[in-house]
């Protein structure tokens, strides 16, 4: 990278503050106040819109692609691209920062170089992703990207009302097809940089202005079912029941039990969906089914977990008089970012002075589909609270400078 | 009591079961073979009329009360009435012995009386109550007996599908408002004793052919409101949740030390219904809800379950973060079955050379509704399975033949 100024480029919070909040009202919610850009509604699509003539206005060579993914093109420097962006969609009443930021940190960023009076090595592409909250399923516009999109998929996916992808598409005037052709060629990305809101507590519990992900967390998904004997509560006595609900509430409780055992300081064991039945106060449960969602950073954990709670679940059944069965609805392994980009990101917190802790994610983000075609990285800015996909949903300002800049110096790194 | 014939009257086993399946004909599920004869639906009044006749075949003087409470009286001897019985309605889709078990067994015990040549002091009285299952809410013959029914309640109970007992009742030609004079005047009834199906699985497990009830359980109902924080579950660590289901989950694992503590061995402590929100597999659950039914015999013991549950439930919630609300939606206490007839029925067990234990009644039954007017006692059958409430409800003839002879051993004593 050349300079032709000595000035070091520089975050513009106001201007970063003032997109996002312009870019907030569209489709903001009147009556919760939440956002509702959902993948491919028009609201969605009107964010786009505005995204483009930002991009536009940046100087930069705009294009969408078949998938609904929005480009923003410096053309500069020469070899493979640095591209930096998120999503644009959001869940149903979901809070503003969500994705967003990651698009207008993107373009942020680009405009600070720009003005520095920088010449990066290589081009940089501001990318703002379409469908990433999986209203049909996946994260269909990194996918797209990624090459990861079959004919077959496109032509059956549906969201949870029945509107299939295809028709949701046309309405705005994609031929979903073109999807097909979104791949990026192999070797035309130098990398993928994302910032997104953490969405979780940590880094405000910490007290930090942003963190560095080493990873996503793979993930399993079980259904688990507990057959015992539904019986009147009142002449059953205890010692006689085979009581469902009481084997899940054994398994849960010893949870924290389970963590200690096998799993690490990442694990994260959730009992988040339960059914009784016949679920009537006067009797004794017969059948009790449950999710089990399991996290960790390292898919050996992640066995050693899913070892132990299958043996858990099957003391917990056999001291209860029950059968049991377990559904993995999904496996998937952990997927973590490149350790040349954690470590670009590091140099760059300690240029900024950026007191900035590694932290995995448990939630999935582009960059992780990102990382199967190019070099991928993420950073967190603290969400207050934790809260996100809802309308509270906020961050600091004063975090989102912090973030962006350190967006913005590994950006410059890996441009030069 | 005195006989003409030296013979001891005999319950007819084969005239018993005739009768018993011929009722169970009435209000048949013909695809479950369930039994349908819900209270003042016209397979209940079907079932009345089918009874009546085989009282009017006993030679009974049979009448039906403004609460479609269906009597045979043997008009004999003097004084107050030893009343025998129970109920012939049924919940939807029960089981053919169910109620119907203790009307036609009292109905047989008389005639087998009468066969003898016996010619008891006091009048006998074949009770065949209406509405106990609580279609509407209570046990509305038995109560219309004891004075229990008010005229307001009788105007303004509805069942779960929104329908009034008043129109109930007038469609099948009852005068609603007669019910309030069902009422027996004080001193007319010397004792009322009821068989039933023990619907539980204790006397089935001890190989007994029939059991004597010391009382019905007190009963206490609570709805626990556990609130937390609903959270991303892959974004929230173990150590920063409030996870209302874990509450649940610590509290009801703890529910045998519970009972180990403050309880008895007639202790029955239940939590059958559980709503959990948002009630989503990746989501901390924010609440949950719970039933907790808890029974004895002792009204202390009660005491001591609700102020350790209480307890328990505090110290869970305060493990977990969560605040907790307590909802104690009625406190029933417990109802001693006579001890004169309790003594009776073991007497009458003696003479027939019947092992039957003691044992309390979890469930409700008219005798405890009864026990308000006259000195009441309850025997039990087993029931195979423990099953009742459904189609495959089954209590073995032979134990049937010992319940019903030692109804109509007890019966005679008290007729003396």
């Amino acid at each position: 990278m050349t300079s032709e100024t000595a000035r070091l480029p520089r975050i513009d919070p106001q201007r970063l503050r003032q997109d996002l909040e312009t870019l907030g009202k569209i489709g903001r919610n009147a009556e919760t106040g939440g956002i509702d850009r959902v993948s491919f509604s028009d609201a969605d699509i009107e964010g786009r819109r505005f995204v483009a003539k930002l991009m536009e206005a940046a100087g930069l060579t705009v294009s969408m692609d078949g998938a609904g993914n929005l480009s923003g093109r410096w053309e500069v420097g020469e070899g493979p691209v640095v591209m930096l962006g998120s999503h644009l969609d959001s869940v149903p009443n979901g809070g503003m920062f969500d994705g967003a930021l990651g698009v207008i940190a993107a373009l942020e960023c680009v405009r600070a170089m720009k003005e520095a009076g920088l010449t990066p090595a290589r081009p940089l592409e501001v990318m703002a992703t379409a469908e990433e909250e999986g209203r049909f399923g996946g994260m269909f516009g990194a996918q797209a990207l990624a090459g990861q999109v079959t004919r077959d998929w496109l032509e059956t996916a549906r969201d949870d009302g029945g509107t299939r992808l295809f028709d949701a598409m046309r309405a705005q005037g994609l031929e979903p097809y073109e999807a097909l052709k979104a791949k990026r060629p192999e070797g035309s990305i130098a990398a993928f940089l994302e910032l997104h809101v953490e969405q979780g507590p940590v880094l405000e519990a910490a007290g930090k202005p942003a963190g560095i992900v080493t990873g996503i967390s793979g993930v399993f998904n079980w259904t688990v079912r507990l057959s015992g004997e539904a019986n009147h509560s009142g002449t059953t006595p205890m010692e006689m029941r085979r009581d469902a609900f009481m084997g899940l509430a054994d398994f849960a409780h010893g949870i924290p039990e389970l963590i200690a055992e096998h799993g690490s300081a990442a694990s994260r064991v959730t009992i988040g969906k339960v059914a009784v039945e016949p679920n009537f106060p006067h009797t004794v449960p017969g059948q009790a089914e449950f999710s089990l969602v399991a996290r960790d950073m390292d898919e050996t954990v992640m066995r050693a977990l899913a070892q132990g709670a299958k043996a858990r679940i099957e003391a917990a059944a056999k001291t209860r008089g029950l059968s049991f069965s377990i559904e993995e609805t999904s496996w998937l392994a952990p997927s973590p970012c490149h350790p040349e980009i954690v470590a670009a990101f590091q140099r760059a917190a300690e240029r900024l002075g950026l007191d900035t802790p590694l932290l995995p994610s448990g939630a999935g983000h582009d960059a992780q589909t990102m990382a199967a075609i190019t070099r991928a990285g993420l950073i967190f800015v603290p969400s207050i609270g934790g809260i996100s996909h809802a309308p509270e949903e906020r961050t600091e300002w004063v975090d989102i400078e912090a973030g962006a800049s350190l967006l913005l110096y590994a950006a410059m790194e890996l441009c030069e």
